[in-house]
This record gives structure tokens, sequence and C-alpha cells, in this order.
């Protein structure tokens, strides 16, 4: 699908990068209808996922279509719950590879039911260096992002500041301050992000604009979390200090960081990128182990 | 202690109503300190009053007193937290007489490290009409009122909304949304409460108007929560209305109220008349079951 074409996400279309291609597979015509992004911790709570599925089911009774990326946890409770009622997977690969390989049958049932969509080439494996930008479309084809669950500078914080920076809603489920999860979370409402317990808040502030078109409307005043688009040079830089300071005991994202002088991105991108090759486990409290 | 003399709470000096006499027991010093309320649920979770407890104690150490009701739950992990640093207890009855029976220890080490205070006559058992009263004067003693786990219509709320009247500051804890216990307190914060997760939270809010006299405060723009003072007409009609609704079986407060037409303080109030002579209980989900 061109953009141009009518099926091509309107939202996507005025975005400052949109891609000029979009793999489709599935019920292209869902792409024409008010969505919403749904993102959060791969490491969800049980909780967390109970609450996803249910509140995507109930924005679905709502007309409103789900995106997220497909990811485990948060990301593949919200597919799940809007199954029924429309949902978008956004994949950082082709269209044709399936990750993470355990959502094999979740993707079956998006490609009956939804729609996936890619901007990658077909056969395309999905590497740490696609998240950042994939993510830019999670909230590119959505008037806005739902962030449940993310601990501090996690991806899904990046999903949210992509969604501030291409003017879209942003809101955030609430969460003890006890569970490192849901810092991420409660700093987005800090900031401004609209709290959320129901499909009634997200209604509260989508059903005003639904209709009105994404440029007249501001941008919600939110400082944006830390992050960009990954350098390359960090990188390369900054994948043996990473490695070197991970091990079969836990260690936190936000003290590697500290520890590295690396930027958030970078840190976040490495990790993603062992990850990926099944040379680390996420662990509770944004910590993660490093397997052998 | 009369209102003049010098360890009288300054701010409480201020509220539109001040007792002319306080009954003191203990370290009346600390009346002269800033100091913040933390009030929340009788039920709370156990994670909630580990919550209380550390925080109270992390305030204590940046020199704020802590004020509460002595009531079980949220209100004394309080106490018992700041016990060393510095606590108030506003007691809805006499200064002698201690409710809940239970806290009868807390009752004596407050008297011996902390302070209570009370505006009932010596002797008085506290009765339901008390509270909403009481409830003016921990935050009347307070630069601002802190809610931890407070159900929708709780009587943390009310506290809450008499710190807005006295142009009080209001911090409240986010939770899961599953948790009916964190609804309130979720509530004050989509209207304008600073989102509290920790200590810093708290200083940021307060450090600058520790020094600054409370008249020159602007009150926050928070839409108050329900209910004034009981209305002595509208108890008596009620009480046989909410006692027939209620049985062996949790009732949820709020489908009380709604079913009753009677004012959330006027359904509030009996309840708690129902719980002083040990007639209630309160369940999980912000239910109530009478006993036989």
């Amino acid at each position: 699908m061109a953009i141009g074409e009518p099926d091509y996400p309107a939202p996507l279309a005025e975005i400052a990068d949109p891609p000029p291609l979009l793999a489709v597979k599935g019920a292209a015509h869902l792409l024409r209808r008010p969505t919403l992004a749904v993102v959060g911790a791969r490491n969800a709570s049980a909780n967390g996922v109970r609450f996803t599925r249910r509140l995507a089911a109930d924005l679905g009774a709502r007309d409103l279509v789900i995106a997220s990326g497909m990811a485990r946890g948060i990301d593949t409770a919200a597919h799940r719950g809007a199954l029924q009622t429309g949902t978008v997977a956004v994949l950082a690969g082709g269209i044709d590879v399936i990750y993470p390989p355990e959502n094999e049958g979740l993707y079956s049932e998006i490609a009956e039911l939804g729609v996936a969509i890619a901007e990658s080439a077909t056969g395309t494996q999905p590497q740490a260096r696609h998240f950042p930008r994939r993510n830019r479309l999670i909230s590119g084809v959505s008037l806005g992002a739902l962030v449940v669950e993310a601990a501090p500078r996690s991806g899904s914080l990046i999903t949210a500041r992509m969604a501030l920076e291409q003017g879209r809603e942003v809101f955030a489920v609430p969460g003890s301050p006890l569970d490192p999860r849901c810092r991420g979370a409660n700093h987005l409402i800090r900031q401004g992000a609209t709290l959320t317990e129901n499909a009634d808040d997200v209604m509260e502030v989508l059903e005003g604009i639904v209709r009105q078109p994404l440029k007249e409307r501001e941008p919600p005043v939110i400082e944006a979390p830390a992050a960009a688009a990954p350098d390359e040079d960090e990188l390369a830089r900054g994948r043996g200090m990473v490695t070197s300071k991970l091990g079969p005991s836990p260690v936190e994202v936000d003290e590697l960081m500290r520890q590295c002088h690396l930027s958030a991105v970078a840190v976040l991108t490495i990790l993603l990128e062992l990850e990926l090759a099944s040379r680390l486990r996420r662990t509770p409290g944004n910590q993660v182990v490093l397997l052998s």
C-alpha cells in the first residue's frame, strides 16, 4: 500500500517521516478507522495483562481500533482483547516475519481478524535498531497512545514520546509506587498524560477529536522522556561496555545507564539486540540478566 | 491550650472555625513545626501499610511532623512511621478516650514521643458526627494532606476536601485501577492533586511554602468531592433506610448511596455510627457487612 491510497492510515500520512510503502496483511479497511495505541511492559504483571485485555475490549466496543507492537506482555494482551473488534499489529521486521516466535498463533489470528502492517521489506528479520522506528508507526497510525506498566526509560516511553512529537494524545494507567513497572506510567501522568482507569477516561478525551483533523489540535505539554534514534557510532562503542557490565545477577537498567555514560536509547537498543539474540532475560524491577 | 498561645498550631488558627481550646497530651512543641497530614483507608492493603510507614519515616527525616487520625490501617501506619521524628494524633473524642481500642499501645507511644490533640471535652466518647469535624483539624494543623488508598466517597476524601477549603496542598498516591481502594486517590490526582510516589514529590511542593504564610498561597484548583457536615434531619430519616439495606452479604457503599438517595456524608456518618457500635464490618472493594 502506498501513501496516498485510500486505506493508507490518515494520521500516519501526517507524521514527519511517513513510510512511502506499507506491507499489509489482513483487513486493510481497519486502517481507516480511529485507532488507539496500547503499549507497555513485556514483563507485565498478571493484573496488568488482565486489565489491558479488558480495557482493549471495552475500547473496541466503543469503535476504537487498537494498535500495538505484538511484543510479549501488555502488547499481546491489547491485541487479544481487541481481536473481535479490530486490531493493528505494527511489526518491526518484514510483514512475514513473526516476532516473538511464541506469538505465531496470535499473528495468524490477527492476519485473519485484524491487520498487520510493516515498513521493512518482506523477509527482514527484526533488529534492535528497527524498534524505535517501528514505535513511531504504532503512535503514527493512532490518535493517541496509552501506556500500561512501563518502567522508567522503557521502550513504551519512547512510543509515548513519539506520540507527543506527532501531536497525539498520551494516556497512562497509574500504579503502585512500590511496583517499578508502574513508575514510567506514573511519570507520564505527573507530566500531564491523562490518568486512565477505564475506557470512559479515554473516550472523554478522544470523542472530541475523532472528527477533528489532527493538524488543528495542539500537542499536549509534556516534557519528552529521553532518547531519539540510536546513533550507530555510540552503539558500536557501547556494545562491549554494556555486555561487560551484565552477568547472571540482575542489574537495574537505570544503573547500567548511569555507569555506561551512554544515551538511554543506545543502552535500550543494545539490550534489545541481546534480547533478540536470546542472550538477555528481563526480570522484575526493570532489571536484566545476561544468559551465558 | 487556647488559641493565641505560642504552641497553638499556626495553620489551625487560620481556618474558618478554629477550636478556641485544644486538649493536648504529650510533646506540645511539635505543634509549632511544619506538619503534613497522612490519611487513608482503614482496610488498607499490606503494601499500602508498608508504603505509608516508610513514607512517613522519610518525611520525618526531612523535618516534617506527620498528623493523622489514629484510625486503623493507613493512619496507624503513618503514626508508627513517624513516631521517632514527630507525629500528631488528632482524636475525635476526648483526649483521654482511646479509639479504636486496639490502638491503646500506639496511643501510649504517641503520648510519650509525639503529641495527641482533641477539641472534644475530656471523657467524650467519639461519635460518628465527630469525625468530619475532627478531619478538619487533621488538615487544619497541616500544610497539606496526603491521601493513600482511599475509596471513592471515603472519609479520607473528606479530609482532602477540608484541606482544599483551607487552602492547603493535596497529595495522593496512585494505585492500580483494579483496586477499588485506590480509586479515590486516583480521582484526586485527575482533579489536580500532586501525584506522590515518595518523599521527594512532597518536598518539591512543600519546600517552597514552608516559610511562606498560608494566606498568601492560592488554593489549588480541584473540584471538591461530595459532602459537608452531616444534617441531623437527614441522619434521622436515613438510619432506618441504610440499616434495612444492609445484611450479612457485602454491599458496595456506592450502591448504598445510589439506592438510598441520601447525601454521601449522611450515608458515611450512619455507617460510621454502626461501625462504632460494632454492628458493621468493612470488606475490600469499599463494601460493608452488617453484623447481626
